[in-house]
């Protein structure tokens, strides 16, 4: 078992990542509450006995089409007519989709009631589960609505990864490389670094406890420090600024969230070596990284670069109508920019 | 003029109440951001040359019916629309419902924008535009979802009260009378009670700046003691869990806000004197105030009594399905209860 502790501004919180933690679960969830279980009907199916030992379940349906106003209306709504009261807790079984409505609901229904992110795919688990971003997509972008609020506590069984396709592990494998490349702003603790272990990991056979370990000290590190994005957490949307722009285009459908981000970090690092931020030896070790877990072996998509621009300009970061952008300037280190010529984007695109 | 400071834990700011202050309006916000007024179609008739002068207007349709999922959904996608960032500013121009959900919108949109209140209703004066709670009705009841999110400051202008039609200055005086019969647990510094004044005014020919003012500190005080209704400010829902159940039962028509918290006042009333907590002078003195200012001629409704009891127990404020209610013990004072007798309740209804 590792623990980890968040020290949000609004809240102290732990992290406890074990594999096999789900068979104890009512060793971590307080017994004196009303639970609501938040999931969807993947999960339902490959874990019945764990989701229908909840009286109160709500699930909704599996995918990122479906993190949208009509279902966060239906979570309300079912949460509304089992009369959910302020004492009770929602628990939110599931990955992103499930983590970051389920989260905003708790954060809304009768203005705030308590909750607790069991989060079931690799990038849930090294990221959005952790640093209490909820919220939904709209159709102007990702995540454009939602609040900042903080789990009573994450719980991570490694185990769930076994029935997770291969596909998605790559999706959260994305979110761990970004973690090595940014690394040296989140902490000054080597111990977690993961550049360390994923410069000598053999993709085929990985140690996820640590993978999970590294990647969510890294991120609780920058959300101890920064918990509403007002400046370090900006870091964290290294690779996102492109990544929002190509799963608006593409609909959220045609790549996953980890390889989007993975095609934006290509793009960063495109850019960076483009405006010599940084040398061919980064920019190849980079590119070799990636490539090595094979998360991103298309990287420039077919558009109109206008509307990519405008889209990266409609992103939630961006302030006075310019584009933030976070670029790589050295081994694990990055700097959020605001002034790149937009000439200079268009050309990586 | 006259100047509050609300000190919540999550922001500090002030409320400044004065005759004509919108004609200044440019002196109290800050100019260097994008801003998005947010108001109704009532009030774009009433004052065309304020509401135009807004590059960025959003207007709803007037009336409580209009504070649901619907217009919130309208609200953001057109903040979205218009490309709205997190250093840009809301402007909630109107009553309650404006507020609320301008509120809601600003605490939610990109997770998170600055708003400041423009209350024009006496309601909104004296009540929702102070403390920070915000939100929207469901079917399941009133303000069953929101965030409690303060504003930036609250503008105040006694002028807007001269286009209020009458019942809506009476709904504004039940919340007023209310302060009234909790000022003791709200602030011990009497110069802001508000019975002193009440006991001898003319209903014909109030100082709505003195009632605005005595009123907004009291409950500035409870909410910089309580923020999130922990404790202590659940005494400002004196009358109220009565009141959802009469709005809710008729569905928000029949009955104006103020007049189902007047009507439940006088059934808190009933019920504290049937349980002897009060005395008969204190329940004549108020029914007699109440009535003085004619603001609930009937306080039974007609109905099926275990809806009514249902809909008290949905309320946010309900722990473990018992009923949460507010009763005066002595001038001024009242005691929060979880122990009432339901049929002690139903007696009264």
């Amino acid at each position: 078992m590792k623990k980890l502790t968040v020290n949000a501004k609004t809240k102290t919180y732990d992290i406890t990542i074990k594999e096999g933690l789900i068979a104890e679960i009512s060793d971590y969830i307080q017994h004196d509450k009303k639970k609501f279980l938040i999931t969807n009907d993947t999960l339902e199916k490959l874990y019945p006995d764990l989701v229908n030992n909840f009286e109160n379940k709500i699930v909704i349906k599996d995918g990122e089409e479906y993190k949208n106003f009509e279902t966060f209306e239906f979570i309300i709504n079912e949460l509304l007519k089992r009369k959910i009261e302020r004492k009770d807790l929602i628990i939110a079984l599931g990955g992103g989709v499930v983590g970051d409505l389920a989260g905003f609901a708790a954060a809304s229904v009768l203005r705030g009631v308590n909750f607790v992110q069991i989060p079931t795919t690799l990038l849930a688990q090294v990221d959005s589960s952790v640093g209490g971003k909820t919220g939904f997509n709209t159709k102007y972008g990702k995540n454009l609505i939602g609040a900042f609020y903080q789990p009573e506590s994450v719980l991570i069984d490694t185990n769930f990864l076994k029935t997770l396709p291969s596909r998605e592990i790559k999706t959260g494998l994305g979110e761990v490389i970004k973690y090595s490349f940014i690394e040296k702003k989140c902490s000054e603790d080597r111990s977690i670094y993961l550049s360390d272990y994923l410069d000598k990991a053999d993709p085929n056979s990985l140690n996820f406890k640590e993978i999970i370990f590294r990647s969510a000290a890294l991120k609780a590190s920058v959300v101890s420090k920064d918990e509403k994005e007002a400046g370090l957490r900006a870091v964290l949307n290294f690779g996102h600024t492109f990544a929002h722009s190509i799963e608006t285009i593409t609909n959220y459908k045609k790549y996953t969230h980890g390889e989007a981000v993975a095609m934006g970090m290509k793009l960063a690092f495109e850019l960076s070596y483009n405006l010599n931020f940084i040398d061919k030896e980064y920019f190849d070790y980079a590119f070799n990284l990636i490539d090595k877990f094979e998360l991103a072996p298309i990287y420039k998509i077919e558009c109109d670069k206008d509307e990519y621009i405008n889209i990266m300009k409609s992103d939630k970061k961006v302030a006075n109508s310019k584009i933030r952008i976070v670029l790589p300037i050295a081994r694990g280190e990055v700097k959020i920019f605001d002034d790149i010529d937009e000439n200079k984007i268009k050309k990586v695109l």
